[in-house]
């Protein structure tokens, strides 16, 4: 965590009492004591600091000053089939720091449905997820997650029209182009473990999607995902 | 696992009898049955193709033909500050799986002592994530692990020296160098959580380090790894 975020609600009050969460990283992991300044942020808005306050009920934050704008955001907009939820956990937290503001997770022939009821897809356990990322990255927007449980209206009806906002890319394993950063906005998918079956890769294509490589060695999708945005938001 | 991974003295022998563990996955994932083929990888050695065979006793293995070399290696030396146990468990494989051959884990101040000492560390234990690692990109060659208690000693005495083998770079939020493919080889050193102290900067920037960035965003360590070996593979 190298941001205390507060809800709005929260920032709005003059004295921000801290859940047991924010207040143990204070105490324990930053060591700061009444008096000492640390960075905070608010959900959604502008960044600064806040001075710590310890007494007997706990943590408490007061006389914010949030006067920084968060970081930009990267212009890349991840098309995902549904990973299994352990993985799904870490990918949220992994492409909100890197600073992607738009999530698409899609069902696939090789996604199990049972993946689309897990608790790891409820709002409450994303928003968590998105937040940890965000705390580590010192950033304050949460990305917008669209779910879209049924590959075909996705990608024929949604998807070509996305190639008017930008570039619109599909990660493969052989492709004549490397996955190198674009310009302007890009819309990369990346499919699940085992890839995408024939038909669906036919789809995409169609769709209007360039493949592009990370190179010829099969990678699990968190490595893949984290690989290809930092070769997105490259020199 | 994308490729079945076999110990030399496994390979020599005309039928290979499998443990639990590559069994399962040829029954359960790869759902393969007598007389089908799967791709096999001898540690050290080629990959190529063997016949299974389900009987009695488990899953066996005949008829190995291996003729095809493992993927190219990835001709960057990963100088990393050691992390907590289960992130290390989780890097070995990413970095395996991306074609890393040789990791250095040092000593930093502000990597806990304990972490040396832990189950994570044990030489059976990082064989086993690495071979993960090499099972997921089909590849057979572990990499070289060394260990680097004593963080003067190694700096001092031994990094200079890498300078005349090819780049020596340090990952660090503000560079005004992006962290991108060099010519040649490339060793490159990430710190610990919460990053190198000012002391040991200086000293890595001393012994020759050039330093690069990954952008203005703080990642975990396991993130800005896999980030930093994608620029590095990168067109």
């Amino acid at each position: 965590m190298n941001l205390v975020l507060l809800e709005p609600g929260e920032a709005a009050q003059s004295v921000v009492h801290l859940d047991a969460r924010r207040s143990d990283h204070i105490r324990r992991v930053l060591r700061a004591g009444s008096g000492q300044q640390v960075r905070v942020g608010v959900i959604g808005g502008a960044i600064g600091r806040a001075t710590v306050l310890v007494n007997d009920v706990g943590v408490e934050l007061a006389a914010l000053e949030l006067d920084e704008q968060p970081p930009r955001a990267l212009s890349v907009t991840l098309v995902l089939a549904l990973p299994r939820p352990p993985m799904l956990r870490r990918i949220l937290q992994h492409v909100s720091a890197m600073g992607v503001k738009h999530i698409v997770l899609i069902h696939t022939a090789r996604v199990e449905k049972s993946y689309w009821s897990s608790s790891a897809m409820r709002g409450d356990a994303i928003r968590r997820e998105c937040l940890l990322g965000l705390e580590q990255a010192v950033d304050t927007i949460l990305p917008v997650i669209e779910t879209k449980p049924h590959f075909l209206p996705f990608v024929e009806d949604e998807l070509p029209s996305w190639r008017k906002h930008g570039s619109l890319l599909l990660a493969e394993l052989v492709a004549s182009r490397p996955c190198a950063s674009q310009s302007g906005h890009t819309s990369l998918v990346i499919g699940p473990e085992g890839g995408f079956v024939a038909f669906e890769r036919e789809r995409l294509e169609v769709a209007g999607c360039q493949p592009v490589s990370l190179g010829q060695r099969v990678l699990r999708v968190e490595t893949a995902v984290v690989a290809a945005l930092a070769r997105l938001s490259g020199p």
